[in-house]
C-alpha cells in the first residue's frame, strides 16, 4: 500500500507533515507513505526545504494520494508542466485534498458537482472554479475526500487509514497523536468527522 | 525576536513542523523563526530529509527555544558532543519541551523540582530522570513549559507567542490553523491550556 502526499514549492508545513506522521502511525510492511515532489527538494512557505521521498510518476501509480497545500498552488495549477505530470483517478485511487490542494483537485477536473471542504483564503478560488464550499472541517463523496483548516489533515489521514486498513487503526493513530489528558475528546472529534463517509458507517 | 525549534535525527515531523507552521503565523518584521538541527541536515522518524535553518549556537543565543521531540532523543541526551552544545538559560530564554524534548530539558538538568509534561512512551525516561509528569497537556513554571502528545505541540507554539507577542496573536495564530467549522472549539481549547500560565491570566 503506496500513500503519496503531493507536495510543492511553497508548501504549507503543517498539511504535508501532520498527514505524514499520522499515515506513518500503521506499523505493517507493505504500508509506504512518501512524501512526493515535482523536484528533488521543495521549500516550504517558511522557507524550510524538503528531500523528496518520491516523484509525481509515483503518485500517480499510488493507491492514495494526498494533495497538500501551500502559497503558491494558484499558480502551480496554470503551470501546464507540473498539471500535465499529475494523472489521478478516484476509480482506481482514493484522493483527499487539503486546504489550497482542493484548488489542485478542481483543476485537475476531479471534483465535478462535488462540493468540497477548504481553507477560508482559498475559498473564493474553489468557488470561482465551480465547485461548492462547505463550511466544515471535512468531507467525502466516493473515493474522494477534501478538508479545511490545516490541523482538519489529521481528519483526512485518519480517513485514508480507515478506509485503506480499520477504522480502529485510524482511532489508533489520532490516539496516539492527540495531547495527553485530551486523548478521548480528540479521538471523538475525528472519528465524527471521518465517518461522514457512508462507506464506513456500519 | 528570534525562536528556535531543535530538532535532531530521527525527529517527530508532527512536533517540530507544527511549531514552525503556528510561530510563523505572527507576521513582523522582527520575529524569525528557524528550526535548529546539530548537522546542515537531518531526517525524521518517517524518513523525510530536511535541512536545518539555524546551528545549536544560534538557539543558545535565541530569545526563545522550543525542543522538539524524536525517536532517538534517548541516545541524543547520552550523547555529549551534541550535549555540550546546547547551552540554555531559562533567565534570559523562554524555553519549551515537547514530548521527549522533556527528557533533554531534565537532562540539561532545567527542570529541578518543575513536573513536567511529555508523551505516554518517553514518561517513564522522564520519571527516571527524577521529574514528576503530569498527566496533561500543557503546564508551565515561568519561563519553562512543557507539553505532551503530538498535537499539544500547537498549544506550546501558542504559548510563545503570547508569552513573545500577545494573547491576540495566539488566539489568532490557532484560529488560523483550527479546522475550519471548529475554529471556535479549538481556540477555547488552546487558550485554556496557555492560560495555565499564570502571567498571562489577567
Amino acid at each position: 500500500m503506496h500513500i503519496c502526499i503531493l507536495t510543492f514549492d511553497q508548501f504549507n508545513e503543517l498539511d504535508s507533515m501532520i498527514a505524514l506522521g499520522i499515515l506513518n502511525r500503521v506499523k505493517k510492511p507493505d504500508w509506504k507513505v512518501s512524501i512526493a515532489c515535482p523536484t528533488q527538494t521543495v521549500t516550504s512557505m517558511n522557507g524550510l526545504t524538503i528531500e523528496r521521498q518520491a516523484t509525481l510518476e509515483d503518485a500517480n501509480k499510488a493507491d492514495a494520494v494526498l494533495i497538500g497545500s501551500g502559497m503558491k498552488t494558484r499558480q502551480i495549477v496554470e503551470d501546464e508542466t507540473i498539471m500535465s505530470q499529475i494523472q489521478l483517478d478516484p476509480t482506481r485511487q482514493l484522493l483527499g485534498a487539503q486546504c489550497s490542494g482542493t484548488l489542485m483537485l478542481a483543476k485537475l477536473g476531479l471534483l465535478n458537482d462535488i462540493p468540497a471542504c477548504t481553507d477560508l483564503t482559498t475559498a473564493p478560488w474553489v468557488e470561482e472554479a465551480g465547485i461548492k464550499v462547505l463550511n466544515q472541517a471535512f468531507y467525502v463523496d466516493g473515493n474522494i475526500a477534501t478538508s479545511g483548516g490545516c490541523l482538519a489533515s489529521s481528519y483526512l489521514a485518519a480517513w485514508a487509514i480507515a478506509r485503506l486498513e480499520s477504522l480502529k487503526e485510524a482511532e489508533s493513530a489520532i490516539h496516539y497523536v492527540a495531547p495527553v489528558g485530551e486523548k478521548d475528546a480528540y479521538v471523538e472529534q475525528a472519528m465524527k468527522n471521518i465517518l461522514l463517509d457512508t462507506r464506513l458507517q456500519k
